[in-house]
C-alpha cells in the first residue's frame, strides 16, 4: 500500500458523476446558446510555449503561470547553465482563452472568416492561492467577435449572454454596462490629470471590495488632489431612474469632454441594439463599472447577481489585443462566463433539474444464468433503454440494494420461464409495484414512466 | 509585432471549428453508448501531485511525464538545494486515466457504489516524440468496471465498445481476444522457463511490428532456447475456423498446463456472454495477442481495423492496479478507445455526416438600420433558428460572400417595408431561389429545409 495522499492536488478538484453531470448541463446550455448566435467552437492546447504566455498578464499574472520543465538534455543544460526559472521551463499551462485566440487569429487568419465569431469552453490554470470558490483549475466559457468595430458585435455578445442566463434560470441577473470613454471622461471632468487617469481607474475598480472611502484614500495615495477626488464621487454616482435618464445626466456632466460624449453616444446606440433582444431588460448603465484589466478600449460589461458578491462574468471591447501576434489591427469584443460561479449559485438555490442522468433500468441476474441477463440487457439497449447489468450471481435483495444506492428506480427481472414466454417483470423500487410486460414493449413503457 | 511563433507547441494541436465538431461528434456517440451501458462519468484534474504519477508507468513512462515546476520560495529552495529534476517539480500532467481512477477509488471508496462503473473522456499528456498520428496531448475514452471478478464485466465492456463501433460506422472492426493465462500457458507448454515467461510475452507483443523472425531473434537474445522458440510458434498460431475450434485446439495444446486450461475456460464463458450482445460477431480469439503492459491479469482484448496498422483501442482485466492506493484488493476490467485514431480513419474514409454544424441563417443588414436586423435575429432565435447576424452596414453582395465563406445556405433579408407588413425574404445561396414568408413561419420553414 502506497502512502501517497489520494486527495486531488492543492486547488484541484475531482468531479464525481453528479458533479460532471451538473457541469455538462450548464456547459450544454451555454454551448447551445452560443451556437444559436452563430458562434463557432474553437479549442486550443493545454500547453503553450512559455514565450506565448509570458508578459501577457502583467507581473502578477506571470507569477501565476504553471510552468512545465524542459526534459532530458535540454533540462540538464538549463540546470547547469544556472539560468534560473525562466531557463528551465519551455511550456506553460493555458492561463486564459484570449491569448490563444490571438495566436490562432495570427496563425490561421486566411482560413478564418473576415469576421470571426468563436466560442471556447475550456479549463485554464492559475497558481493562485486557493479560496472558497477559487480554484487552480477552472473553466472559462468565452465568446468573442473579432474583425469588426460595429456595436452590433457588442449587442450580439450581450444577447448571447442574456439568453444563456435565461435558459439557466438567472431571471434576476443584470448586465452592468459602462464605456471606457465615459469613465475616463468623468475622471477628466473631475479634474484628475491625464497622467493619473489609469491610476484612478484602477482605484475605482475596487469600490465593490473596499467602498468609496477606501477608493478615495487610494486615489489620494496615488497623488490625486482631494478636490478632484471629491468631484469624482458624484460624477460616478450619476444614475437616473432608467438608462435613458442616466445617459442624459452623463451627457450633461461630460458636455466639455469630447471622448466622454463619444462614449455616451456609443452607449446610446448599444442600448437601442440591446433592446432588440432579451438583453435590453437586463442592462443597467453604471458609471462605477471599471473592469480592472488595462486592455479594454470601449464598452465594458459585467453580470451582477444579487446572490453572489463579485460577478458571474464580464467582458468588453478590446481592440488592441487580438492583433498582438499578427501585427494587424484586429478589433474585437468578448465576454467570459465563469462556470464555477454559475454552478455555485445554481447548487445553492436548487436550480438544477431533478434528474440530470438519463433514467436507467437495472437488469438483475436471476438463478444461475448470467447469459440470460446479458441477452435481456442487449435487447433493452437496442430498444434505447439505459441499462445497467448486475454483473455477478447474487441474491435479489443485494441487487435491489445496489440499484437503490445508484438511484436506479426500475429493476428488470427475467427468469427462465419468463424468457421462454417472452415477458419481463419490472419492479418499481419507489412504489414497490410490479408489472409484467412483453419483452419488446419494455422500451416504450420505460420512456412513458 | 511580436516575433513569437504562433504555431501550437510541438506535438500540440489547435482545433478549428470543423475539427472541434468532428471530435464532438465522436465523443458524443461514445458517451451515449457508455451511458446506455450504465457507466457514470468521472473527471479528474489535469495536474496530479508528482508522487501520484512517478513509478506507475515504468522507467520509460517516468521520462514522458510533463513535470510542472514548483513556484516562488519553494522553487528557489529546490534550485539552491541542487536536488535536480525530481526536487524541482511538484506536479505533473495526467499521463493516463487509470491511475487517477485508482486514486479516486481510494479517496471516495465509501461514496461510490460497490461495483463502480465509470467512463472518463479526457486528454492525457506524454512528452513523446511526435509522429504521424502521435501527439503530446491526446484524448482517451476509458470505460472501467471496478469491484467484481465476474466475466460479465468483461462482456459489458466489450458490448459497449462494440456498440460504439456500430454507431460510428466501423462495421468491419474486430475484437481480438486472448487471456494472459492462455498466453503464459502456451509459453510454458513450449518449454520456456518460468523465469523468462514475462520476457517471452514482451517479445511476442512485437510480432505485428517486427514479424515472427524478429520475435524469434529477440526470444533467443533474451536467453530462451531455440527448441522452445521453435515450439512456441505453432502454439501461438493455433487458430481454428472459428472461435470454438480455436478454443478446442488450445485446450488440446494446454492439456497439461492448469493455468492455461483455466484461461481457455474463461474465454469460453466470455465468448458465450459476448454472443448475447453485438460484440459476439466481432470477437476473434487470437493467441498471439499479448498487450505490452505488465499489469493485465486475465482476459485481454484489442480492436483491429483493416484500415489502420496498430489498434483502435485495447484493454483487459487488471486486478492488481485499482487498489494500488487503497491497499484494498479491487478487481477491475477496462478498455480505452483512442479518439485520434478513430477520427483519422473516419476522416480518410468519409465516415462523418455531411453536416456536423447546425444549419444557420444569416440575417443581412439592409439599408441603415442595424436595429431592424437585430430584431429579426432575436425573433428567429426565439423560433429556434441558429442565426448569424451580419454586424455591420455593408453591401448585400459582401454579406452574401461572407455567408458563402461560412457555409451558410440561407440569407434572411428584411427591409423597412417588409418589416412593416411582417414578412421576410429568404435567399437560398445554393439554388439562387428566393421565397417570401410571414415572419412567424420562418423557423418552421427552416427546419423543413
Amino acid at each position: 500500500m502506497s502512502s501517497v495522499s489520494t486527495k486531488p492536488a492543492k486547488g484541484m478538484r475531482d468531479f464525481l458523476p453528479e458533479d460532471v453531470r451538473r457541469r455538462e448541463y450548464v456547459v450544454g446550455i451555454i454551448r447551445e446558446v452560443y451556437e444559436a448566435h452563430g458562434f463557432e467552437p474553437l479549442e486550443t492546447p493545454t500547453l503553450e510555449s512559455i514565450e506565448t504566455l509570458l508578459g501577457k498578464y502583467g507581473d502578477e499574472g506571470n507569477q501565476l503561470i504553471f510552468r512545465v520543465m524542459k526534459r532530458g538534455a535540454q533540462l540538464q543544460e538549463a540546470l547547469e547553465g544556472g539560468g534560473g526559472e525562466d531557463a528551465i521551463a519551455d511550456l506553460g499551462l493555458r492561463y486564459d482563452l484570449t491569448v490563444p485566440l490571438a495566436r490562432v487569429v495570427a496563425e490561421y487568419g486566411g482560413k478564418l472568416p473576415p469576421i470571426f465569431k468563436r466560442y471556447q469552453i475550456q479549463p485554464v490554470w492559475r497558481a493562485d492561492r486557493p479560496a472558497r470558490g477559487r480554484f487552480r483549475e477552472f473553466y472559462q466559457c468565452d465568446v468573442d467577435v473579432a474583425g469588426t468595430t460595429s456595436l452590433a458585435a457588442e449587442a450580439e455578445v450581450m444577447s448571447a449572454v442574456s439568453m444563456a442566463l435565461d435558459r439557466l434560470g438567472f431571471e434576476e441577473a443584470r448586465i452592468r454596462l459602462n464605456h471606457r470613454g465615459v469613465l475616463f471622461g468623468l475622471i477628466e471632468a473631475a479634474g484628475v490629470p491625464a497622467s493619473l487617469a489609469v491610476d484612478a481607474l484602477v482605484a475605482v475598480d475596487k469600490v465593490d471590495k473596499i467602498g468609496w472611502e477606501g477608493v478615495a484614500a487610494e486615489l489620494m495615495e496615488r497623488g490625486i488632489a482631494a478636490a478632484a477626488v471629491a468631484a469624482l464621487e458624484p460624477l460616478l454616482g450619476l444614475k437616473g431612474a432608467d438608462a435613458a435618464a442616466t445617459l442624459a445626466a452623463l451627457e450633461g456632466a461630460l458636455a466639455s469632454v469630447p471622448k466622454g460624449l463619444e462614449g455616451v453616444a456609443a452607449l446610446r446606440e448599444l442600448l437601442a441594439l440591446a433592446s432588440c433582444s432579451g438583453a435590453g431588460r437586463r442592462v443597467e448603465v453604471d458609471p462605477y463599472l471599471a473592469r480592472g484589466l488595462s486592455y479594454y478600449t470601449g464598452a465594458i460589461f459585467e453580470i451582477a447577481s444579487p446572490f453572489l458578491a463579485g460577478s458571474l462574468g464580464g467582458g468588453g471591447r478590446y481592440d488592441g489585443l487580438v492583433g498582438m501576434f499578427s501585427g494587424r489591427d484586429v478589433p474585437a469584443v468578448g465576454f467570459s462566463l465563469g462556470l464555477e460561479r454559475l454552478i455555485v449559485i445554481m447548487s445553492e438555490r436548487g436550480m438544477f433539474p431533478a434528474a440530470l442522468a438519463p433514467s436507467a433500468v437495472l437488469v438483475a441476474v436471476m438463478g444461475s444464468s448470467l447469459e440470460r441477463a446479458a441477452r435481456l440487457a442487449a435487447d433493452l439497449r437496442a430498444q434505447g433503454v439505459r441499462v445497467d447489468l448486475y454483473p455477478e450471481h447474487a441474491k435479489l435483495g443485494k441487487q435491489l440494494k445496489y440499484a437503490e444506492g445508484r438511484g436506479i428506480r426500475f429493476v428488470a427481472i427475467c427468469g427462465s420461464s419468463e424468457e421462454e414466454v417472452g415477458v419481463v417483470t419490472l419492479k418499481d423500487l419507489q412504489s414497490g409495484a410490479q408489472v409484467q410486460l412483453p419483452r419488446a414493449e419494455v422500451g416504450g413503457w420505460h420512456r412513458a414512466q
